[in-house]
């Protein structure tokens, strides 16, 4: 069976990059270690090393994306929790056998990954990216 | 200077600990460490190793807990982040001279370990809890 490994991320939703990093990076002493453009996401992502997982900081460019209207309905917070597991497919595939609704019945596949969401109606209103991490 | 070390865990509020464990554990296939009343935070806690961290879901036993305020509000979903620090005393002066707001400005001392809550108007909408580990 497919087997989670550990959280890759947690994502946070910021609408102004500069403000975040006053308090993550400045205040909390923690570093980052990239700022990308993502256009897949349309999105500026803040990537900020935490042990073996990561803070990503995303602050949307466009006013049509999921996080845009979490901040417009919520303002800023804690967006979706993103799993590294070791077999994305198989992991659909039996979350799919289980009844699980998902957003992705198949991987999305990005330069250096393959990732999924589940839909929150099914994980108790958690969003959950799921990542199987491939060769770049 | 104080340093985050790792994610401690994640705390999930969920309003039924079954049918929360009927996706964690079921579904995702994480496996359960323990399940625990915590009269301290008027709730029961299942915890789930995740890697290096865990996911707690969290089900308030008192109407008149966060937790329980949140679930009301909101429905299920991220509650707050925990990070580890190797030196929380030094954590929270390090915050306060930055202007950071606490909801606790001394950790709480609880058994193995020390505790404080940021407060979510000074890290953009994120619960942050601070632990340091201490000897049981």
């Amino acid at each position: 069976m497919a087997k989670i490994k550990k959280i890759n991320h947690v994502a946070i939703a910021v609408p102004d990059v500069d403000a975040s990093l006053t308090f993550w990076r400045d205040a909390l002493g923690l570093a980052v270690d990239h700022i990308e453009d993502v256009p897949s996401q349309k999105a500026t992502v803040v990537f900020i090393p935490v042990g073996e997982s990561e803070v990503e900081l995303v602050r949307p460019t466009s006013e049509d994306t999921g996080v845009a209207k979490f901040l417009a309905e919520r303002g800023g917070g804690m967006h979706h929790l993103c799993f590294e597991v070791d077999d994305i497919q198989g992991m659909l595939e039996d979350l799919k056998a289980k009844g699980v609704r998902l957003i992705n019945e198949t991987p999305l596949e990005l330069p250096g990954r393959k990732m999924a969401f589940i839909h929150p109606k099914s994980s108790g209103g958690v969003l959950i990216e799921l990542y199987e991490l491939t060769a770049p």
